[in-house]
Order: structure tokens, then C-alpha cells, then sequence
């Protein structure tokens, strides 16, 4: 009986406590507690555009007992019957065509909208939601420009509007986890930041064909996770790039790249990019220092699953096939965040000039991989101050 | 270049497929087709009981377009405002307490009624409720006798209604797939079944004096996902039992459980249970044949972190701490099969008398467990025919 | 900068430090130190026997500048001249078949001998062995019956000589860490053992025909790891087996076994053993009690290796395949332990009763199976006294 | 008895196999069968240097029934009496101090020489066993400048004796699986290969002072994988490095590197290298390309241990401490393939010239860390023919 004398005291004295990390227990948790901040009734919405991001958008929206749905706007009528069946949607919630928008800028019981349109429409829907007073979340890019996104900002902030860009992956659970823990000084100064952005499915070259090329369309969320776990902006940009892909070679895009970014601090920030992953959607990100690596890995469905059939190995579910899956968690609670900005007056977790920063990243490197120079940045001679912080 | 040679067609001339493993693509997929079955409209509900699992089905049903939320009957009034803003209910929702249950039965429009109360309530539930034409949604068990069950079974199948035993594990994605495999033949004919469910938290003294003791408010689980594998009731039922807890031994019950079953075809369950684990909500399941093994270990929140800091090795995030977070999609699969069942006529996927079966072996592990025996069962002599194949 | 405040000290101004858990370190660090207890010449050796378990000591004891090798016996002389160049063994070696086995007993030169020859020769090597004054590393059984057993640990007991019953997975690494943190309390006290053991490859049915069946054949490995960590012998066994290769059948075998052990400090082990695992030699222990669990599950050669091809998942390199790759490490140590034990005086970590002790069990085990009746085991009633601690 | 349908043929019936990924069961197997290449004798050896690889090699050789050790060189005389002890040395070995070196070099029964001492003395030992017609094994590099370097392997060419570079990672089952996957096109063309390497422990500052910088001290390692796996040499190089430890930068060395290699297939390799990680010896490989993906990340000793104690979450292992158990392994096969390179006429794996690209490589990425500016190399103006393919 060597292990009898570790009985210790019955576990009924002891206070339970759980694990901050299972947030869908906390959830729980509140919902038993009905624990949430009662004062505000749920805003008042509007969609646009029902696209990639907008479908996920929509079906959280939906579930999200603080919105009331009043208008979807897509420019497909052809979907609305069965949307709305679908969905179960009543007849307080109207459905519209982009021709017919104004209804919704001039509706004043609409306090919020959601932009998931297609990026050329970005500009128009924000300026008129700003100048009929709506607070709006905004898939990235504000706008097609760097100067109408500034006019965006500007815009928002004269009426004091919130402009929230989503930038989804900083709302995972298992990112943040990891900027809080380095921001905490878990693994001590940082010497190497390590990001891993391949995507998939294989976007349709006609996508490809409008997407701003993918450093602005992709890499700037890999800029962003570096920029935002540092809390720093680089001061050299180097980057390399293929396009191995035929089809991608024929717009001068690339679909393989690497890039290399050194901050003030000493650290370095090493990222590879690609347009096409067969195995999923490969997103990671790891963090080392003196004290020790933080990694986010791939998450995978059912991870718990292991198969040993035959003498081929162990096999585990693949990974996430997209986005949709792999930030099904953090799309809900940007929402969440959007909607605690909105009534609460919390900080907003992405500021105004995040954006701008990464794009003049975006910019910088696509210069070095084409070019095959150095690019060192120089914020103070620009105006947009040190965002990350 | 060596592996220049293996650059092959390009991706854009492939077909894109994934992986169904990844069950929250299909889900955006037919979100995003809006492809749902549409002729049906919405369920009129009323819900029964807001205690643990009352809570999630709550959510859930709150989250569910295919569901109209009509009553909700709780004996403690002092929630119902709070519950009313934290969801954001509006007037068509009405509250009750138990003594106003009458008028949930009388109500023509309601059609499906969600138990979630305590079980010496379920049976005055479901008998009015099936008296009154509703479809009927329990947690286990459906009553607190074997012979009142049975009443409840006839009751519905005279009325033709649907009387719906909750057995949230089979409808977790990973068990299911696991069944799914097995039943296809990949492991072979199975040799081995090992099921391990250790529960967090340490469920109060209260309720376990209420629960009909360990081997009926656990073990059943256990036995349940055993024979649903397997597709056979055991033969030969042997167990032993400690209670280490001595507020557990105080009131006659047990903490820690094993078991083994014989079955007919020569496979082995084997099991082991435990009223608390510190270390989370342990829950796993192991199959093993001929051609090889399919394990579903425990699933973790962001099961991708990875912490290295210091030499102490690699520390990986807790398991999840309790059934609502572990089984968060099982709870909600559970409704969405259930509705499938009441409103295109699925096939349920727990029988009748699945619920007295495991009933049945429950008792007899006790009596092996109380009394050092092991229990052979002859299922032809008793009126419960072979439920599980 | 987010993090630069978290730089400190440099690394140099810190001790460096090395996790005891990277025992192949400490061995680097003993070689670079040329740190062993140094006062003990070399032992002399014989090993009897180069089937399965004598291969593997033999080239430990070739490889180990501990023991100067002096004769090999084995019956099939047709291989000595291809092990004589395989090894490069110079003329120091005699190779012997075992009529000619008293030239090892005369030998006073030879004060170790190794045991691998086939069960029914063992009794015979031990009490000669004995008689001539050597110390006996013997794989298990000692003997084919308790009584000769016995006999030989009292003729050891008498010559005051070694006679050491090698079960080798107590010399597993991880095996041993887990004991050792199981001692310290680290679970506090268990509630649940559970052990797996499958073998791989199938034995041939020639093998099967004289090992004694497979309770004292393997199961006794398994009750050895349940009383080893847990100190304590079973006061209840119940156990269930199949026959489903109709071979074994036919030999009145079984290949499909499952067990419960019930202890005094209300401990319970539960084992599931199986004569064939087609994915691998699978062997796993798993230890939980109040504080948490601990488990050691199965090890991989390469084990860092991932495969991510296609969409089907993510491939992991398979399980050891048989005992010789799984313990070679164990089996590496076993002998360093044997040697500290005859050179220096070192307390054999398995004591002589201990043999006899699982021999117990595994004939209540084997009844109990094949009776269908639980067996409780009164220690007191028999001289075996209670061996582990 | 749902899965009874699944029985099959016997196992009985089926032909035995097993994977070859576990090396070790091939090691038994062959040890079983004496199954070596029977002619040659065992080599007799002299080793020079019992420093960090030195040691490792003498504790191979001695345990390797290959090699007939019979000079050991070393400047330290008085550690001689404990390693003679230690490893149970007879007469037939001889310790040396360098001054006696001529002894070796004249002893025409000396055909094999393993070099181990400081680079310094690499290059006399070199040309002199060569001159004395031994084959040499030896540690990076083979000199301290290139021109050295080539004069050696020209003098090996012109004497056509084997001068082996020893790059022990090639030599690692894990990475040597990896390359030969890669080659057979599992992953097809490859768009990204990732390299990590941090060193642990934190070499002292006197090594580092003469360890030629840490682009030729440790990248070398990370260029020749790179190459060595994808088969060609990169044309365009770009890095930059920080020295974050102060007593690092008093030297003007780095310790945090990172680099980016285009390649002429479009190939990009990324590389991180850090002289110092508190968690253990972090080496990791990853190719990606177009079907798919292979990872060998950091194996661990005992990586089948699982800790879950308290709420704290679940502990593996710290990974390996350092390069003698890290690379135990390979550092065994490299002498064996050695070995087989000088009795059997087996095609090197490391070709002269390699040492010289990776050397080429090395001094290009320096100069892009300390300028910014990216370095593109034109391997055809140099004398350096395409080694890797």
C-alpha cells in the first residue's frame, strides 16, 4: 500500500477552480450566472455583401442574441428565398440589392453594419454609414487606397464612429493566449517571431486577379500577428518570392514568399507565405526567447482521433481545411469584441493605423522580393505614428 | 533542382475536395448554399429545467432558427429577468414555474418539449406532455424506474410520438466517426473495447444522494457507448468498485469503478469511471481488433499551443474541465438530430429500450461490485429484446 | 518594443543545468567525465542460449567494456561461425553447444552466467551455476514449476550468490519515472493502474504450445508493473479472455484477455493483454489518483517525424515494432543493473519472491477467466510474503 | 455482434513484415541472422582529440566490433588513467600526447584516423595520415580557409585515400527519411524548406572566440541541409543577426541569426539559428511543397510520458538537452557508413567539394547580416562545381 499515505484531505475541501484556458467553460459558466452586461438592448444591423467573411458573418450574427438583424444587402436576389428559409429569417429582417442601400443608411433605428462586400464597394458603404452615424465593422481593406483609408479614419473619428477593421486572427483563442503570455514576459525578450500562412483552398485566379496581390492581401495579417505580439515596428524588410504556379506567374503575382523583418529591439521576425496548401490551411506561429518558445501549431478537427490501422503509422485528422473552420472561434468573438466597443466603450483591440502600418509593410516587401533589395523603413519620416505597442 | 522535376500539373486543372472530418467547413458550405432542408418550419418548444444540461440545451435552442422558443418552466423565478436580458428574450417568451405547467400542455402550438428538470419530474412530464401530442426531447433517465420507463415507451409509441433519450457522447463528431470506422470493418473484428470517463468537477454531495448511485448516473454512459460500438449486448458482467472519498463511502455509492464485459463474439469491454479528476474531464474510448486500433483521447481548448519555458519540458493546455465545454458539439448535434427525427421522420438514433439495457447491465455491474460475483445475463428472458446491432 | 524589458541577465551569468530526464546525456557526461566506480575489474561471462531474448543480451554484453565475454552455448553450431565474424570476436571466445556445457561450470575464471535458453533448461543451468559459485542473470521463469523455483532461490540463498530474474520493463526509462513519481506522491494515492500489453509479432504456435499459456507467459509481466508501482499484492482478481485465432483455440489458449485486480488500499488494476497487434508491440501504463495521472504510452522510432500529404491527415511514424527495438534500452540497463548488483553490492530491484508472487496471480487469473468465478487471494494462507513495498 | 462479420483469415495465414522506419528492429534482425558483410576485418584506428565529438566517437568505437582501437591522442595526459579504467582498456590501446603523434603516423597497421581536436591541428593531422596512407574521418571543418581545405582533398584525391567530413545530421534517421521522401517526390516540387537550429547549452566564450564566427560555426549545418535535401545551391542569399548577449556582441559574433536562400527551381529556404535555448537543443526540418508537407520536429527522450497533474495542464518531456543524445544515433551510423565507405567501396555521402559550398554560403550570408545588402552568388565563376543534386 505505497501510495495510501498520499491520501490527503477529501477533495470536498478543497475549492474548485478551472482552468482560465477552456474558454467555452467560461462561456458556460455566464450563461448559467446569466452573466452578462445587461444595461445595452442589442444593436440594431445591417449586412453587406454575403460573401467568404460576410457567410460567416451572417450565421454568427444571427446566433448572436445582441444584434437584431434588420437588412441583408447582396447583390445575388436570386439567394434571398432560400436564405431566408434557411435560416428561418421572419419578416423583420429585410433583404436588399445594393441599389437599394440607401434604405439602410437612412434608417436611423440601424445603429451598426457589417461590411463583408467586395473590396471596391468598402469606401462608399463606410463614408455614408459614418455620415449617417453607424458604427461599422469593416473586412480588410477600409479601402483601395492608403489615402481613402486615412479619409476613412478621418471620417470616423469627426463623428465619433467606431471603424473596426477585422483583423480575425488576433481573436483566436490560442493566438491572443500567445501575445498575452510573451506581453507577461513568459519567454523573456524575443529573439525570433515565426509565422506560417499557407492557404486553401486555392483561391480562383479571378479572385486573385482583384485581391491587391498577395502581400496586401495576405501577408499583411502575417505582418500584423508580428507587429502585434512584438508591440514594435520593423526597420528592415526583406523578402523573396516565386510564382511556381502557371497561372499566377500570368498575372505577375506570386505564390511562394518568405520574408525576413528586424525591429529596433534586436528581434527578428521570419515568415513563409503561400497561396496553396493541399493539406489544409496551415496557420502557426511560434515566439522564442531567452526563457523559452511559445507555438501555436494547426489546430485540427476532433484532434483526439488517433488511427493505427495496419502497420502504416499513426494516423490524425488533417488539419482545418479553411478559415471558416480554423477561426470559426475567433470570428464569433471579434464579433463579441465589435459589439463591447460598440455599447461598452472598450478599447478597440485593432487601432485606426494599424492597417496603414502593415500596408506600407505590404509595400516595402513586395519591393525587396521583386527587386532584391533591402528595404530599411523609416516611421518618423512618415505619419503614421508606432502603432504597436 | 532535384525536385524541380516533381512540379506536376498545375493545382487550378484539380478538382477541390476536403476533408468531411472537417464537420465546421460542411457546416459554412451549407450555410453559404443556404442548403438546408427547407419545407419545414420551425419547431414550437417549450424547455423544462435550467440546471446543467438545461443550461446548454437552453443556448443551443436560443442559437437555433429551426426552433421557436415559446415556455420556459424553472422553480426559480428569482432568474428570470436576468435570463430574459442576458438573452435578449423578448415577449415571446413567457416564463413559468412548475405549478403553471399545465399551460405548456395545453398549448396546441407547442410541439416539442426539452426535459432537462430532475428526474423524479421527467415522468409527470412526459406522460402529459405525449397526452397533450408533443414530441418530447429527455435527458437520462426517462424515468426512475424501469417499469415507469417502459409506461413512458408505450405511452409514446400508442400517441406516435417521438420520446427522445439524450446520449449527448454519440453524437460528439470524434465518437461517432470512431463508431463509423468500426462498423466499416477498419480495426476488424473487435477484440478489445476500453472506455475511460473520470467527471469534473466533483459533483456535490447533494446531488449524488439524489443520483441513483454511480453505476445508474454514470456507468450507463459507459455501458451505452460500449454496446453502440460493438452492436451486442454482454454476456457476462464482472466489476469492482472503491469509495476513497469518505463522504462517498458515507452515503453507500462509490468513487472509483472497473469493469469488464464478455460479449457474445468474443470481444471484451473494458472500463474504468471516477466521480472526480483534478486534472479535467477525462473521458476517452479505445477499440482494438484484428487490424488495428482507433483511440479518441481527450480533446483540449487550442490543442495547438505548445509552451516550452524553461527546462521543465513541454506543456501543452489542460483537457477540457467538464461536459459543457467537452461536449459543446454533441449537445448541439444532439438537437439538430433530434429535429431531424421529429420533423422528417430520421430515424432515431437511440432505440426504445437502449435506455433499459443499460439500465440492465448497470444493475448487474453493481451486484458484481457489491457483491465480489460476476453476473452472467441471459437477455432472452427478460422482455428487452437485443437493442443494440 | 514590447518585450525588450524582459532581457535580464545574460546567460552567462547563469548556472547552466540539464534535465535528469535526458538519461543519454548522463551517460555523455560519464563517458567526457570517464566517471564509473572504477575499483571492479571486468566479470567474466557465459550465455546460455541466443533465441530471442539471448540476441539482444548478446550484443549488449559484447558492447559493454563491463564484461569480458568468454563462451557462448547455443544448439545449432551451424550459426557459430557467422556469429564469430559478425562480431569480429577474436579467439578469447568459445563457442560451446550445451553437452559440452560443464566446461563453463569448471570454468573458475567465469563468475557470471546469462540465461536465454529455453525454459526447461533453466533449472539445470541455475543449480549448476550455482554450485560452481556464479552469479545468474535468468530470463523468466526460473524454473517451469513454483517448486523448483523456489528450490533455486534457496540453493542462491545458501551459496550466498546472485540468482536475478530479468524483467526487463521495469528498466524502461519512462516506465521507471513513472514509479519513481508515483512513489513520490506525485498522484497522490491511485485509484486507477491500468496497463496494455499486445505483442507483436505473432508468436509462432510451436512458441505457444510450451510458454505455459499466456497468463504465465506475458500476463505476469503485467501484474509485475501493477504491484511494482503500486506496493501492494491484489486481494481480488477477476478476470475474462477469448480465443478468436482459432490456432490458439485449438491449443486451448486464449489471445484476447482482460483483468481486474482489486488491492488492499483500494486500488484497482485493469489490464487488457493480447497475443497480436498488427499496428506494433504496444505497450502502455497509465496511472491516476487524486492529484492527476500519469501516463507512459507508446514510443516511435523517429518520433518527430510528420507527414502532411494530401488531404488524408497527418501521418506519424509507427509504434516500435517488437520488444527488441521497444526495450533496447531497458535491456541496455538491465545488465548495467545486474553488474552494480554483483560488483558492488547494489540491492536487486526484483526480489526473488516477487517471480512467485505474479506466478500467483496469474494462475487466479487464468482460473478466473476460464471459470468465470472472481478469486480472492489470501496472502497470509501461503509463505509467499508480501514482496512488494 | 456487429463486428463478427470482420473476423478474416487467420493471422496465421499472413506473411510477416514490419516497417522499416524502425532501424533498431532492423539492427536485431541482422544481429539474429550475423547478417554483416563478412570479409573485411575489423580497421585498427588511432583517434586525435577527446574534446564534445571526440568523446562521442571513442565511446562508438570502442563499442563497434569494426574498429580495433589502438592509439587514442590526446593533450590532456591526465585523464588517461580514468579513461583506460573507465572503458576497461587493455594494453593493446595506447595513449598519446600530440607530441608522440609520429608514433601513429608511422605505425603502418594504423589504416583508419578520427580526427576530433581543435580545428587548429586539423590540417598537419590531415596531411600527414594521408601521406602515411590512412583514411580520415574528421570533424568540420577540414581546415581553417579554403585553400587549406582544398589542399587536403587534393592530397587525399592524389593518394586516393577517403577524407570523410563528418556532417553528422545527414546521418539521422529522422532527416535522412525526410530527404529520401523528398526525393521521391511525396511532396512534389518543393516551395518551402524550413530549418531550425539553437544550440544548448551556451557554448563558452573561448569557443566561440575561435570558433570562426557563428555563420561557420553553426549555418554551415543549415546550408548543407538545405541544399542537401532540396539538391541544388541557392543563387541569391539574404540574413540579417542580432547579438542580444552582450558577451556575444564584445565579439562582434551574433546570436540570433536568420536567412532566406532562393533557389534556382524557385525553391526558398528559411532558416532561423540561435547560439543559445534554455529549453534544450532545438532542431527542426520541414519541406513543403506542392503535395504536401513533411515536419521532423524535436524528439524527446521518453516522449511517450504524459503528465497531468493538478489543473496545471499536460507535461511531455523536455526535448533533448544537447548534440551527444540529440544525435546519438546519427553520430553511430556515421561511423558505420564511414566504415562502409573504406571497406566496401561505398559511395561517400558528404562530397569534398560540399564543405567548401557551405563555406561559400556561410561567408555570403554573413556579409548580408552585417550590410543589409543581399548577396546573389554565381556559382559558375568559381571552381566550385553544382555539388548537390
Amino acid at each position: 500500500m505505497a501510495t495510501k499515505k498520499f491520501t490527503g484531505p477529501s477533495p470536498y475541501t478543497l475549492k474548485p477552480t478551472y482552468p482560465e484556458v477552456d474558454f467555452m467553460h467560461t462561456e458556460y459558466v455566464n450563461n448559467v450566472a446569466a452573466n452578462s452586461k445587461t444595461e445595452a438592448p442589442p444593436v440594431v444591423g445591417a449586412i453587406f455583401g454575403l460573401g467568404r467573411a460576410g457567410s460567416i458573418h451572417l450565421s454568427n450574427i444571427i446566433n448572436n442574441p445582441r444584434i437584431i438583424l434588420k437588412y441583408i444587402v447582396d447583390d445575388r436576389p436570386e439567394r434571398f428565398n432560400g436564405l431566408r428559409s434557411h435560416w428561418k429569417l421572419n419578416d423583420n429582417v429585410t433583404f436588399l440589392t445594393s441599389k437599394d442601400k440607401d434604405i439602410v443608411y437612412s434608417d436611423k433605428s440601424v445603429n451598426v453594419v457589417f461590411i463583408g462586400s467586395p473590396t471596391y464597394t468598402h469606401h462608399e458603404i463606410v463614408v455614408n454609414s459614418i455620415a449617417n452615424n453607424k458604427d461599422i465593422f469593416c473586412e480588410k481593406p477600409i479601402a483601395e487606397s492608403i489615402e481613402d483609408t486615412k479619409k476613412c479614419y478621418e471620417a470616423a473619428k469627426a463623428k465619433r464612429r467606431i471603424l473596426f477593421a477585422a483583423f480575425n486572427r488576433r481573436f483566436d483563442p490560442a493566438y491572443r493566449a500567445l501575445k498575452d503570455r510573451v506581453r507577461k514576459g513568459e519567454v523573456g525578450h524575443v529573439q525570433i517571431l515565426k509565422v506560417t500562412a499557407r492557404d486553401s483552398p486555392l483561391p480562383s485566379i479571378d479572385y486573385l486577379k482583384t485581391s491587391g496581390g498577395v502581400f496586401h492581401d495576405c501577408l499583411v495579417h502575417d505582418f500584423d500577428m508580428s507587429c502585434w505580439v512584438l508591440g514594435e515596428l520593423p526597420i528592415r524588410v526583406q523578402a523573396t518570392a516565386s510564382a511556381l504556379i502557371p497561372e499566377v506567374k500570368a498575372i505577375d503575382d506570386f505564390d511562394t514568399i518568405a520574408f525576413l523583418l528586424t525591429f529596433p529591439s534586436g528581434a527578428i521576425a521570419i515568415g513563409d507565405n503561400s497561396r496553396y496548401s493541399v493539406y489544409g490551411y496551415d496557420q502557426r506561429l511560434e515566439v522564442f526567447g531567452k526563457n523559452g518558445m511559445i507555438k501555436v501549431e494547426n489546430e485540427r478537427p476532433s484532434h483526439s482521433t488517433e488511427l493505427y490501422i495496419g502497420q502504416s503509422g499513426v494516423t490524425l485528422n488533417p488539419i482545418y481545411y479553411s478559415f471558416p473552420s480554423r477561426y470559426n472561434v475567433a470570428y464569433r468573438r471579434e464579433i463579441e469584441h465589435f459589439l463591447d466597443v460598440v455599447q461598452y466603450g472598450v478599447t478597440p483591440d485593432v487601432t485606426s493605423w494599424q492597417t496603414l502600418a502593415v500596408s506600407k509593410i505590404a509595400t516595402a516587401a513586395e519591393e525587396s522580393a521583386r527587386t532584391g533589395k533591402t528595404i530599411d523603413i523609416d516611421w518618423s519620416e512618415d505619419d503614421i505614428p508606432a502603432v504597436y505597442s
